[in-house]
């Protein structure tokens, strides 16, 4: 099967034929019918720090994926062949203590699909039946794979109800993106949203921010403060990994008010907790991954029902043999979510 | 001035000339805008068994309103002469066990406007000052006086979080429709109504029900199993104050689902406790009033700000003199919410 | 091997031997160390009309134990031979949507031991790895049976925080009992246990009542109102399964304040809801099972830290082939809870 | 009357005869029975850069406090001559949008008393009706001064609940020690403390540590696993305001766990978000002040039950006039709480 690789240490992916996977007595095989491409498939072709400690190529890349199933193990019960499915990422061990708490997200084993393992950039995938989410069938096929990003941003909003708030959120690439489209239909009441491209703006008008703010063109201060009464918001939502951005984040937070990060930071961040967090009395949420499997239900209601309308978000759609084009509108800031189609 | 009293006991009100109210060190006068009819003004018209043990005539009626104030005590501090103001009408005391743990909707000592003490429908009602609620600048005029029965709406539907939820309302009068139009706002995503007057129903859909039923032409239970998969709602509202609307809510919930009872019922009522709560793990919420003032920050903001279009809901406006005219529509259940304007 | 069985339909035990289980790929089997008899046991050997709905003769009772693994399957992975174990006893599916969403206690394929499948009260009992719970070092053995109630009783207390409470707890029986223990260890601040069994009340003084009620002998109004300064308490559980007890519960529960039901009611119930919950604001819980396994890690931690000292609530330990005796016990309200010996 | 005076800028208090208080309508005389010595006093005795840019002298210091109401204004309602009384030291205004929300201790307009309005350290003090708290009849007199810096501690303590839960907490000071109190009463399973002081760390052990750490003398972090099995902590708490501390206590938090803030911070911190915060998905909670009045609840409930036993924390008691003694062992890190006697 065609199947996008890491082949080696460095720059960039290969493109190749490699066998399809055989699967184990618990797995299930998946012929991949549209794929995404994730902020990490862009770190693990740039070849970053944190891939260079990570990545052991060669690797099949990519893990944001719906496909139908194709065969499966013989100890496979929940699943069937023909079942439309995508996956949770985290692949879970089920036996630490963090899974046996229903931390499975945090599990202490945790292999990541197309990081640790093989991944979905391929014609199949093959992928453990305990991460399998059978979708509902009323949900558009085409939006079925970025259910998983959806998740985070779903997780990132919903730390706490954000029914009636005034939500600022710091970055608006393709989750932030998807995490205003779902502020939007969960009812916050106004959502003001900053990112340095104007590309990425103009789409989160799009999807439902009341106010965009760009930091290389206005005093995010200002803005912030006149929409909201000088009061500052309910909650900020941060997920840009910029400090700038999470220190306006922080200063802009009404007291009593709640910040979500799920943003990576790359080195240490220098906070004024005291005026910041503690006399303001905030509350602060350390997102990753999203619930297993809370959030998917939650995903999946929402593309199936229709309330949640993510087409704006998605700019391009690809052949899967053209993800370094995808790769490269990705790093240039000049795309929402990026479709790929094996 | 020109008012709407409970003359005397028995059925009916009467309009009269009465002196317009003058004001204590702590009190605000607010000439009355628009004001609207609430069930509970219907059961004193009624003099129903309630009216009878509560209302002692002679009294003006009417809670719910909003208008300018015109004149102020000289205790008064946070509110200014020339502000549009509603009324938290549940007046509490501010000194017992339940105001100082932030409870005053279940204050011991509560005195409830046109129940306890003279009330709203009127060119000019006296209130004090902590019970006065700022309208922000935004909001629309016509509907500042709904803000009472929308909290209690916003309180019933926010018992926990509904975000993502599928829901079962039963009971589609004034106050269950503005909790349908609420779940929509606030992304419930499946919505579920029941009522027996078509006429509800049919507002009912224009404010976002997905589905809606009338138990006297189709068996609720079918159409609810049916519209989830025959798994139930995540969460039910009761607002009919029927037993068997009650016993169909427990019973369409599904397993650790929540429900919230704001209806009131006549009598005690039967319910299978072990079946239908305690081997479901669910949660109920009794609900009166509104938290003070939480529920009216989230209903100002949802209206300045547009979310929230409560206009299919008003369907009559009257003069003030027309008072009987709405409560014999509220009676036929055949109206949504009906303002006076005095 | 020796077992106590419910050989067929009709009252009584049998107590046979049996060939040892035969372990599939994913179970265990143990070494039953200790048992404990449960009300359902009760329920089982009077052959009530529960349980000749339920109960499939012939069958291996009992489901509270902690024993040694002496055998694992091939797929058994977390847990080891040596090690010292107790079961969750609520057979889950790992596959139905309560699953999924981490509500296995109300899975939707729920087996449970001793009840739908064959029991504990045995030599040895087999079981699948997923239920079974590693026992910390530090734990006492004698009490690990006793985990499983336990963790009701925590689930039932912890519906939320407890901490500075005044309780109100009706119906002191082996799960009562433990609930109380665990209410003075949570930092309830005023603990009010009632029963008819003044041999109940005797153990509930010595595990941590502040206040012991018959209501057989004085007006539980009167004692809870004088305890709370006449204002009722903040939580109540109700763990008796009598109809005038909910009653008591519910009236003498604070406005805003919570009541957790785990006892089971024999037939429906009439309760003034508008009253006693919907003017009250309060927040009702119904309890069946315990969350897995997140209050088997407080109920270990409890009694490993030796927080926890239930050894006033184990009033008899028995053979295994007293198992008759046991029951006859239980039946009298003459106990605590009961070992056993095998 | 006698009082303790920061009487102009610079080092040190004053001891003075200066006049009684005259009492305005909303307000209250209170004879002060005992007082108590806080962190901030020592801060203001100092004249530390807080103090120089916060507090204009002359002023009376000295915040802490119980005694007998003695003269009341004509608007006082709730408070009698006769009772017994302490205050919330965070003198809301009740008119900003933030006492409209019931976050009243973090008022746009604080007066904190001994800070920016006369206090405590004094044979009278006035402070209006709104922020007196009657204590129960039960409660001891000697600890009536303290519960306001025990309600920091329970407000720190129960963000979360915190039963069954392990604890690390940073910091063994004053509140430090009421917060391990807390902690041992609300059934925190393993109580961890660190301090630099042994002296602190041998009243910890007194009121419930299990474990106590002195950084300079072992490293916490090999402590803190030995004792969690190598995972960390559930829940962690600091209370020293250094930024060592700080950061352990982040490390050494487990996944998915706790962490609340109370200790102030001289400058920022550098904290590692992306790796302390986001991937292991805590929750960070600043904390200020405590809830009005819910705390005042929960503490005087702990005194009048005689669950909580403080006694092994106050360390000192003296003649008002020997507050520079106080102060001065304050500052050697050698007392706990230390009371004064007008």
């Amino acid at each position: 099967m065609k199947a996008v690789l890491k082949k080696e240490k460095g720059v960039g992916f290969v493109i190749e034929d490699i066998p399809t996977p055989s699967i184990g007595d618990d797995e299930i095989l998946v012929k991949v019918e549209v794929a995404s491409i994730c902020g990490t498939d862009v770190h693990i072709y740039e070849w970053n720090d944190w891939a260079q400690n990570r990545i052991k190529p060669p690797i099949v890349v990519g893990h944001e994926f719906a496909g139908v199933v194709v065969e499966k193990g013989r100890e496979v019960k929940r699943i069937n062949v023909g079942d439309f499915v995508s996956a949770e990422t985290h692949i879970y061990c089920n036996h630490c203590d963090m899974c046996l708490m229903n931390h499975r997200e945090v599990c202490r084993n945790l292999k990541i699909l197309g990081v640790d393992i093989d991944g979905a950039f391929a014609e199949y995938v093959k992928i453990p039946e305990r991460v399998a989410w059978v979708n509902p069938k009323e949900i558009p096929h085409k939006f079925a794979s970025i259910q998983e990003p959806l998740g985070n941003a779903v997780d990132t909003v919903l730390a706490e109800d954000i029914s009636g708030k005034t939500v600022l959120i710091t970055g608006a690439g393709p989750i932030g993106l998807l995490a205003i489209a779902v502020l939007r239909v969960f009812g916050a009441t106004k959502i003001i949203a900053s990112d340095l491209s104007n590309y990425h703006l103009e789409i989160a008008k799009k999807v439902g921010a009341d106010v965009v703010v760009n930091p290389l063109e206005q005093n995010i201060h200002d803005v912030v403060l006149a929409e909201t009464h000088g009061l500052g918001v309910d909650v900020s939502l941060e997920m840009s990994g910029s400090k700038s951005a999470l220190r306006d984040a922080l200063k802009l937070t009404k007291y009593l008010g709640r910040v979500s990060l799920l943003g990576l930071f790359d080195k240490s961040v220098d906070v004024d907790l005291t005026n910041d967090v503690i006399f303001k009395k905030l509350r602060i949420y350390g997102i990753t991954g999203r619930r297993i499997f809370e959030t998917w239900e939650i995903v999946s209601s929402l593309l199936s029902s229709k309330r949640l309308d993510v087409s704006p978000i998605i700019t391009h759609e690809f052949k899967l043999e053209e993800v370094d084009k995808g790769i490269k509108l990705m790093k240039s800031h000049q795309s929402g979510k990026i479709l790929l189609y094996p």
